[in-house]
């Protein structure tokens, strides 16, 4: 059982970009804490970067356990870092330096303990990758701040119904079957397995693999990887006790009935996991990185400059990113 | 406006594998006839292929003309092929000689208009294979008994909220970056844009077209297919006058939103076609070939020969593709 959640340290979300959407939406997320019954939070970054695209009450705070107390009264915010001039549309390397900053310092936070887990906000890799930054993304910087290797960190998306995880995720479609290998697949889905058990409570996981062919192959007519790479890696989970099954035709597993026969979808490439997520569950697609130490959870969508600051973000996925990472805070605690 | 539907000739649906769930879906097609308001249309195969699996009235008929009145009195079953002894689950080559000479001469009353239009069952392509079939599909033999060139007839998937093109269909996924050009996305863009004017009475379609690549490949960043071959092609239609967009990053196209922006979906690839499609209407999608001078449609699921015999073969898509197919041929009888 999950355990009380009063008892538990408030989740950190770093707010992102600050010209992004990620202000707004977290500000939205806690104006909406009560409808949601979201556990405790606070942000983390410019406190400006939220006044300037919301009106509601902000408490800054200086020391995350203040956050407990100040979260019925408003948006509590760690305000450690600046970002310069804001202009919500306009990123600029001082917003980046910004998001990056308070991405550390929540890392950190979430790592002593001092918060219950890690939810980022969106950032620009454009503007990131002008200020030196070397990662691909978030999640590996945070396997690093982890002391994860970067291929034992694994990406799930998650929605209402449906939980996918791409085996590749971006590179060209081009390169995608010269980088597949049975012991790809096979340390993929013993970190999705070991993650659906510890964060999600399902003690016996079961994994659906989706074909990298057009009808998985169709016993070799049409491509042999799923001959001679997935279907191996399937066999040999099995014979680890793991619930594995396929490879399955991609097209015909991701409707209603197929979808209620796994928990989770493994799929070759990235269009194929987030294709299906993203058509059903557009609006509240949760980014949860399994294999850490540490609860990480962010929106599925971008910064969407070009409507922040128009008050419009739909806050759906960091409310569902945020609730996601607060209940598998509570399954690691009650362990 | 499409012209009154009691003027328009029967269409011939052909029953596919009688050992499939074929006959069951287009006799309970008909017994649904009243609620989803379907065209007059007969079915061409094995007679005793339906009455091995419904007890409901069956009119033989001799002439398609003798459907028109028929139908009101029982499903017209037009028994020009004897598929040997019938089980249900059981195909055989008889059965498969039954299906392509219950297509053949579907497709012969269609093309001289004799029959509406052509709907065509699920036939099993291993057994076809056996008696020496040398088509990858029937939408390929249909082509040809129509005197059309393969690649310019299209396949189009169709469901109540989205329509999808694969460029490229079943072949493996590793030869799809070979097999694109330009050329072939102009001629699959231009075929699609006819057809949704000919058949759906869309005047401007609008055309949206996915990316190879995660993201659309970020400008470059993961792979080059939508700056070498995509793009050029969506602006090389869009210099033609058709109204085409792209390309788009795949994952961020098929919810409702987005869905609504497009009238069609131009996809490299078969899984980013099929995936959404079938994750959003499993039940009710049909195949449309586009580019032929008849109407074909075919519901989009296979045989199923593992529930055929059990009364529980779901008629949706038949019915679908039933409605769509009397839909576009009073269009063109209209015009």
């Amino acid at each position: 059982m999950p355990a009380d959640p009063t008892d538990a340290p408030p989740l950190a979300v770093s707010m992102g970009d600050p010209a992004g959407i990620g202000p707004e939406i977290v500000a939205k997320a806690w104006a909406a804490r009560a409808r949601h019954a979201l556990p405790r939070f606070f942000a983390v970054g410019d406190l400006r970067a939220i006044e300037r695209v919301w009106t509601g009450k902000v408490v800054a705070i200086s020391d995350p356990e203040e956050a407990v107390d100040a979260f019925d009264r408003g948006l509590p915010v760690l305000a450690i870092a600046d970002a310069g001039e804001i202009v919500p549309g306009a990123p600029d390397v001082d917003g980046a330096r910004c998001a990056i900053e308070s991405l550390e310092v929540a890392v950190g936070l979430a790592r002593s303990g001092t918060a219950g887990a890690l939810v980022t906000g969106p950032v620009s890799k454009a503007q990131l990758y002008r200020i030196g930054f070397t990662h691909p993304g978030q999640t590996e910087f945070v396997a690093e701040r982890c002391g994860i290797a970067r291929e034992n960190a694994v990406m799930m998306l998650a929605g209402p119904t449906l939980r996918v995880v791409p085996v590749t995720t971006h590179v060209p479609l081009a390169e995608v079957p010269g980088l597949l290998s049975v012991e790809l697949f096979v340390a993929k889905a013993r970190a999705t397995a070991r993650g659906l058990q510890r964060d999600f409570g399902i003690e016996s996981p079961r994994l659906a693999f989706a074909g990298l062919n057009p009808h998985a192959g169709e016993d070799g007519a049409i491509g042999r990887e799923e001959i001679e790479i997935i279907g191996p890696a399937v066999a040999q989970l099995v014979a680890e006790g793991i619930d594995a099954v396929g490879p399955m035709a991609a097209d015909s597993m991701f409707h209603a009935r197929a979808r209620a026969t796994y928990d989770a979808a493994i799929c070759p490439y990235h269009d194929q996991a987030l294709i299906p997520l993203k058509a059903l569950h557009f609006d509240e697609g949760v980014n949860m990185t399994l294999g850490l130490p540490i609860v990480r959870t962010s929106p599925d969508h971008g910064t969407a400059f070009g409507i922040a600051g128009t008050d419009s973000a739909e806050p759906g996925a960091m409310i569902a990113a945020i609730r996601l990472a607060g209940d598998a805070a509570a399954r690691r605690v009650a362990r």
